[in-house]
């Protein structure tokens, strides 16, 4: 197991539907925002998220998700949204969020994911991460040291 | 500070909406799910959750939130949905939850809220729990013991 | 093709979760309560609403939705959803939907949806309603008359 | 009552959330799609969608919201989405919607939304809309002919 450092950030702009009639974002709604961002991080190294590997279908679920919510974030502002690589395990992954508006910070989150078969036969199957992403993880985060 | 051990049981079915292409709920959705759980459990006891408290509007913005996946939940499924108050503050009320699908468990769950003026002269205002709900909050804690 | 008045009804807490900061339910929520209403009422016809036939995943996707609002629906109103079968073709179904808060008329909906192969070849592919289900509706509607 | 033919064109990729287990984006998605894109058209122009004015809170709750849907849209999907203005009564606007992925079309939707205060005595009522606003629509929609 190594610990790669990399980071990845994205804005992303709070929409109607994201709030509730607290007149903030919805709470819910910053998990979706990690999900994105993870994604967009994957995206970035040019590996799919949900994929067929062997005539199996391959996917991500969730271990573990949480987040700390530390100032309001409301329709039309713009969030900063910096993802980093907090632990990449054989077949498991952890990644940090903060958030912030402007030079407020917002909020803090962790995702930790499983790279599954999600179609097994006994449903879901915890797997090794396939060797070109794995590959492409560490090197992101080596080209950043 | 007192620590009463409060227990809710709600149940929810899944909904298709509640679902991704990994054919798994979406995991934002727990999110959803402990939040209609807490609010059921408030309104169990009288308490209103959004309401007017001498002309300001009061509401229990999240502290924290997470969740830790341990089986699928898939459409159709029935959730068995369990509420315990954790802890009981001045201003700000821990929550802790189990889903289960039959005998199974599915997921653990965390809320933190804090009861706040929404619309204050600064925003979001941390206040005392107003009384009335306070004493239903202990008193239910107290009738379970 | 004929016409079978099925009726169903449902109710439903509108949640938190469910609003938006102009403090009424989104709009787009009346699209996930017509849905869950859909699929209780093919649950109640002893149908399942995504399934595996003859190998291929069969699903509904929809042709069509609308939503007319003409009151608003609030945090903590009872929903009464009342479904009817407009229409049941070789492929198709059309519902219509009233929801109602008490008496007083919340909004007005239609769904139209195509049952489908969802992973055909050349992805969805339309397909006549399944006979054991077609001939539920059939006597659902029939034994309303 | 004029007819502006004013456009707004806006670009959105199909987010793992957005999906069902049909492998689809979920349809009531478009709508949310549908009122970003509204907001993003309003905000172009410079007006705010959620204000206050003269003390009262003012938004846009909807009459109406329809939408077909011609092809699938996945996961990873780009979405481009074409706003037109259709009506702009004293107080409504209805707003036309097309949805494609390349040259493909996927969607045609429509908004009717109409203005008004959100805290009014009886609750909903209908204003004209603000002058600032509805000139800015005309002279959008005149700059375009």
């Amino acid at each position: 197991m190594s610990e790669p450092r990399s980071d990845f950030r994205a804005t992303r702009r709070i929409e109607f539907a994201d709030t509730d009639m607290g007149n903030l974002v919805h709470f819910s709604r910053f998990f979706v925002f990690m999900e994105t961002t993870e994604h967009e991080f994957l995206h970035s190294l040019g590996a799919t998220v949900h994929f067929e590997h062997q005539g199996r279908r391959i996917g991500w679920p969730r271990l573990e998700a949480r987040c700390q919510y530390l100032s309001p974030a409301r329709f039309g502002d713009e969030l900063e949204i910096h993802l980093r690589v907090v632990r990449k395990g054989e077949s498991s992954m952890t990644y940090d969020f903060t958030f912030r508006i402007g030079q407020r910070l917002v909020a803090r989150g962790r995702i930790a994911s499983v790279c599954c078969v999600l179609d097994g036969p006994d449903g879901l199957e915890a797997i090794a991460i396939p060797a070109a992403l794995a590959d492409r993880i560490e090197a992101a985060g080596e080209s950043e040291q």
